[in-house]
This record gives C-alpha cells, structure tokens and sequence, in this order.
C-alpha cells in the first residue's frame, strides 16, 4: 500500500496585476510553513494567471501528492465557484485515476468570516 | 457637537449569480447583529449588481451615519481594490463633505487567513 501524501491546491481568481498573484503564491508558501500534514501546497488560478487548474493538478501530481484537495479561494458563491472550478476540476479527475481530488467548500463559506470583518471594523486595521 | 453614527460599509465584487449578491446582504446582515459600535451595516457591489458603490454610501448617509467605513471585500489586491475602488470613494468623498469616508485594507489582507485556512484543510470542512 503506498503511502498517502497530501496536497493542498489553493484555486484563485488570477489578476492582470502580477503582485496580486504573487500574493497569492506567498499566501501558500505561508500556510505550507504551518500546515505539517500536508507536505505539498501550490497554488493556481481560474483564469489570466498560470499556473491554471490543470497545471497547479499537474504540478501536485509531479510532486508525488496521493490526494489534491482543492480550496477555492472566493468569497462568494457565483459562477466561478459552482460552475467554473467544478467542471475544470471533474474534467482533470478523469486524467489521474490513482489520485483522490476533492474539493473543500468555498473560502467565504467559513463561518468565521463574520468575526474577522466585525473584528476588522473595531479594530479598524 | 453631533453624535457620531457609524456606518460599515461592506464592498464585493457583484455577481451575475443572484444567489451570489443575496449571500453578501445575508454577510451585512449578520455582522449588523454582531457589531453593536456600528449601527448601521450595508452592502453594496463594484460591478454587475446594485446598490452601487455611490449608491452604498449615499444609503448609508441617507441612515444618519456620520462615518462611512468601507470594507472591500476582495481577497487579493487586484486592479479592484489598488484601482477601482479608491477611485469611486474618492469621487464620492467630494460629495459629502460633512461625512468622514475611510477605507480598510481589503479583507485577503487580514493576517488570520493562513490561520483560517489551515483549519479548512486540516478539518476538511
């Protein structure tokens, strides 16, 4: 039986503004820091930015991951999210038979979100 | 001296989704039940959906607030939130001169997202 190595594929929109991707890069290289249970964390984007869905897959595959569990980073429920992440990612699954790739539920789904915002708005940083 | 009224003022992207647009009102809402030191709490959208950005903070205004702070609710700082969204509080700013209209920094910016994040991950929920 071979071992289980566990990725995480942090999915972003993707902006025309390098930084912002970049941001989101730094974003999983910090939760890679905290996050032991998972040896493998990337990230990738919807559209405009590279790596896409299926690339960022690919790289996790290529990394050796058992398992990809993709984080749909949005923070609400539109088309990206039901429609656009799901398709691309059913069609990817298709290719990597031995692989387990599920999908954790949208970010802005988290019900601690209204704590932060109140937290942010008191505190006003 | 006029008693301060704050206001909070919760800016998304919009969404052709309707159910997408709802889920940030239901968010505004939420927070409002939470965040007694703000006595009023709306949302509004930068594009596709209204209110609008003017439109938000004329509501707020027209509910007595003294203080518009404006949440962008946006995960990465793209051309939205570097751009777009100072730019129309800007314009709107000169309008109301009496009304003291600030910005946080958007939410993705906020330190306890690894934190969130990890949790997501770990706990697979």
């Amino acid at each position: 039986m071979n071992k289980i190595r566990k990725s995480l594929l942090i999915v972003a929109h993707g902006s025309r503004k390098k930084v912002s991707n970049i941001e989101i890069h730094q974003l999983a290289n910090n939760i890679s820091m905290k996050l032991k249970s998972f040896p493998i964390v990337e990230a990738c984007f919807l559209e405009i930015a590279e790596p896409s869905i299926p690339q960022g897959i690919e790289i996790c595959v290529q990394k050796g991951a058992s398992e990809v569990l993709i984080m749909p980073y949005f923070l609400a429920a539109g088309r990206h999210v039901i429609e656009d992440i799901p398709n691309i990612v059913d069609n990817e699954r298709v290719k990597y038979p031995g692989i387990a790739i599920t999908s954790l539920p949208y970010f802005g789904s988290s019900p601690v979100i209204v704590d932060i915002l109140k937290s942010l708005a008191e505190n006003n940083i």
